[in-house]
């Protein structure tokens, strides 16, 4: 059972992520190190007592469709209902709406929390966080008032409409339809498929945040709006008045995940009335802006999905670790106790699990640190807050991918650790595998994100901005030089190789970009976003044994700096290299 | 639909593994090129008409058990009637039992097409040949003339049982019980798990090969001893007789493979004559002497479940490549045609395809090169005949785990390909990876081939053998270099290179485990086994272009030369400098 680990997460989120910076500077005002502790302890209980006993039942179960309505599994509704009554859902929500205000930092790490118990049942706020995140920025107060409250009580839960069968990762290509109506709303008619908690029974209203196009928008990503359509209409009291013209029209059986409605959604079909009037929405933000509402709510949720890779990653490690602590089988090397070993004591399965721990802990510091930016960018004002941005831009391609790469590896070595066991759906390790896998996939691929981080994130800043992080990074593998201990002593200098290796992969994109070399800088997009994860990663783990006597954590970032990080110079010749014959290769696959 | 890539397989056979070689030599009487081609085109027709229609049917329809009878899915029985009556299952066996005495190189290339069909199709003549090899080898003539013919037509199938609860890799540990009758039979007692292909009905009877352990043997390996035990016992004159008092307890609810019955074996607990009378056994080979019987069975398994992965990476790339020719999403820099580019004209999904692509060939030279290993072997006498057993002995590890873990690598990427529809079940893409992802554990996890390939493959000659291998590999890589084309320059100094890193790493270990430095041995063996297998990999491929004048298998083994192989410098790192801190790291992991 999944146990919350809250002295590493409160670690990394202090030490590392730079939550006590961030308090020294009074950017959270009265916030202390007690309250977080306190959050942390109880968002721990409710996800290891409450959230993870779902996990099984959600798979088992699934959400069964029947007359356009979603049952969710037994107990999720009791689960739910009991989570947005302890607050759960308004961390980070406007205080004026009933939020709390909280840093982003830490709803992130309680968002690993709940993903850790169940990633079926932790996708479902993340996508209600998007939608109160697009409300707030691109909303008007009328709006707001009418449906803040209750998404930011978790009363109502939101969902993202963007994917339509012909439109995936190119969202320009959607085809839906929004007319205007005399009364100032609009009218959505079309089909969006694969929507994440499209149509459920947790909550008497779910909010729609549609993607649509006006009858005279432009072609492409510049002519599409952003729309709010809720399932039952508002009326002016607040409760609750007409069905909308919004159904489920069918869910996925999905690999992963069982626990989460997959849903394609109908609008305007005429289903709810009778005839073909269209489904009542209301626009977000400008007509035909509406891929910047996108951004706003798909940013952060490009963030929550990175957590879920470091959830399921980390649950992983505590399963895999238990039973390699109890299975025995045969005398490794070096034992000497009675019998057979646990099979931890053979250095096969040591290597496997501390690989698990040190990519989770990696691929947690850059998703945490990333929350830190946002915080910033939030807090701050003018040059200031434009940086952190641009930080938080920055990090949200390699947080999103590279932490959801980890969460697939990590599960994989999972069953590995299990043997025949591993195998058996029982034993819970493959679902955490066939959980994991959607991560890469959804809110944007993992190459489409590496493509971001290459072709935009680089030239944030004119450049410099990259550079001003590596520089960042190399002043942690300076001050773990400058300590010239035994134990740390190859560390920095191996650190400094990876360093080193990112900066000259950084320079040669930028350089290919700005040359107007697209397609070789492409070739080294997947290779790049990895070799950027993986030199983070260590250097965030030097750092926090840089912080402490914790001779467990030292240990770890020494065995990630002194066996995973040298990837970063095969990755380098991929990215420096590899173009040519990858590209030349084009017809080895055929016409 | 799966295409069988017959001449890629012939190609790899004859040029790359060695069987034109060898029929050069004589080795194989009077096989002809055109008769190896005929047997290729038919048993692809097989596999893409009759098997491939498997894989859905068996996923979603599982293998139900009742009443101790297993019912196969629906359809599954005609086929393997069939699949029979084609010869399929006598390939290699002896013709004085009925066996077409063909070289395990075209049994391999076969199993290959099963597997790519429906693994979970393939798995079960896999466990029948393991059977077969071990009667073979080991059995009286009494028990050959029985069952023998029966086996080799496939009218009967065989298992292996040798898994309890207990015991997995660790056979030593088992407890299954045998007590000698007065009739020179044996009676065994006692369960084993994970028997796969234990109960079915698609044949008539079913012939177990039980591993147990008599009243007075030694404890360990040493004491265990190996049994045929049928499902019915036969009458002289070779008809069915009473039923043996085996029966299938329960079936495993797995990830994948759900068309594979995965069985708990229940022996001599009274079922079939309400007395605990026992199973009826006949012994195999001596007493006590069942360990070198097991690995008969077991070493030709090990490379059989090496080519499952071969078989699935095959079956997921050219999913994947019809895919990514099909679908359209945003324009790829370079596209000059008319809207939206097929995905495959994106760079990143081309790295994808194209890593699918060569890591499946690499895998595949490297299992047909072990084939021919075993077949030489076979042929040969003496001095010759061992140097051969050596050489299958050696490649044997790589060809189960490396190419095992390709098989998993490849069905994930494979998913990504795809995209959100890779996670829908229907579209098959993810069932690739569920089925998959059981051959790098069973037939012995790939940690413990690691081991094995580190702790007494690289002693074989006295720690020469490996060293004659990559000699053999760096000819190619001379004859590459000699050469001298612009295409394949670069690809002669990237193999030297990694074959340099394949002998430091093999002279370290070897040096390692003769220190008695055997923590240290073993903490680098899962790294070095993926660093043989892509060093080979590569050299194959380039031993492949060699041979013709192929545009797409130049680019592709450019291509792997260039991209992929790059990781031996990792890997070697790991090897060589990985184990103290990996050593030093336990603490990490806590108590």
């Amino acid at each position: 059972m999944y146990r919350p680990p809250v002295d590493e997460m409160a670690h990394t989120l202090k030490k590392i992520a730079g939550l006590e910076d961030a308090i020294a500077q009074g950017r959270f005002g009265d916030l202390s190190d007690d309250l977080i502790d306190a959050i942390l302890e109880e968002a721990g209980k409710f996800a290891s007592t409450r959230v993870a006993p779902l996990l099984q039942v959600g798979d088992r179960h699934g959400t069964p469709l029947k007359d356009a309505e979603v049952t969710m599994p037994p107990g999720w509704k009791d689960v739910y209902r009991d989570w947005i009554a302890g607050g759960w859902n308004g961390l980070t929500g406007e205080e004026e709406y009933g939020g709390q205000g909280l840093p982003m930092m830490l709803a992130i790490a309680t968002f690993e929390m709940w993903n850790s118990g169940s990633m079926a049942f932790g996708i479902g706020p993340t996508l209600t966080l998007g939608a109160i995140e697009a409300l707030e920025a691109h909303a008007t107060h009328e709006l707001k008032q009418i449906y803040l409250p209750k998404l930011i009580s978790g009363e109502w839960m939101g969902t993202m409409n963007l994917t339509e069968p012909q439109a995936g990762s190119d969202v320009g290509a959607l085809r839906t339809r929004a007319e205007r109506s005399d009364d100032g709303t609009y009218r959505i008619f079309g089909t969006k498929i694969f929507i994440t908690y499209g149509e459920h029974d947790l909550t008497e209203n779910i909010i729609h945040m549609v993607l649509a196009r006006l009858p005279d928008a432009p072609a492409g990503t510049k002519g599409i709006s952003l729309f709010l359509v809720p399932k039952f209409l508002v009326n002016e009291d607040g409760t609750l008045g007409a069905r909308n013209d919004v159904f489920c029209g069918g869910i996925e059986h999905k690999m992963g995940i069982h626990g989460s409605p997959t849903c394609t959604m109908i609008y305007g079909d005429g289903f709810a009335n009778d005839r073909e009037a269209g489904a009542v929405g209301w626009l977000i933000g400008e007509e035909n802006r509406g891929l910047a509402c996108m951004f706003t709510m798909m940013n952060n949720a490009r963030l929550a999905v990175g957590i879920q890779g470091v959830a399921v990653a980390e649950a992983a490690y505590q399963k895999s670790l238990a039973y390699a602590q109890e299975r025995r089988q045969m005398r490794a090397p070096g034992w000497v106790g009675e019998g057979m070993s646990p099979i931890i004591e053979h250095q096969d399965v040591q290597r496997d699990l501390l690989t698990m721990k040190g990519l989770t802990g990696a691929a947690r510091s850059i998703a945490y640190a990333c929350a830190h930016a946002l915080d910033m960018a939030k807090t701050g004002t003018g040059d200031d807050a434009r940086w952190w941005a641009d930080r938080a831009n920055l990090l949200t391609p390699v947080a999103k991918a590279f932490c959801t790469d980890v969460g697939v590896d990590v599960a994989s070595i999972g069953i590995q650790i299990h043997g025949g066991m591993g195998y058996i759906e029982e034993t819970g390790a493959a679902q955490f595998l066939r959980d994991a896998r959607i991560a890469p996939i959804y809110e944007g691929t993992n190459g489409i994100q590496a493509i971001d981080l290459v072709q935009r994130k680089l030239q944030l800043g004119g450049g410099e901005h990259v550079k001003d992080y590596i520089a960042e990074l190399r002043n942690v593998a300076d001050a773990v030089g400058a300590l010239n201990t035994t134990d740390l002593r190859q560390t920095a200098t191996r650190l400094q190789t990876g360093l080193n290796d990112l900066e000259q992969a950084s320079l040669w994109l930028q350089r290919a970009i700005t040359a107007g070399q697209i397609r070789e800088a492409y070739a080294g997009a997947t290779p790049y976003l990895r070799l950027f994860g993986l030199a983070a990663g260590a250097t965030y783990l030097a750092k926090g044994a840089l912080a402490g006597q914790n001779p467990g954590r030292t240990a770890l970032a020494r065995f990630f700096a002194e066996n995973l990080l040298s990837e970063t110079s095969t990755l380098k010749d991929r990215i420096i290299h590899g173009a040519p014959s990858l590209l030349d290769a084009r017809m080895a696959l055929g016409s």
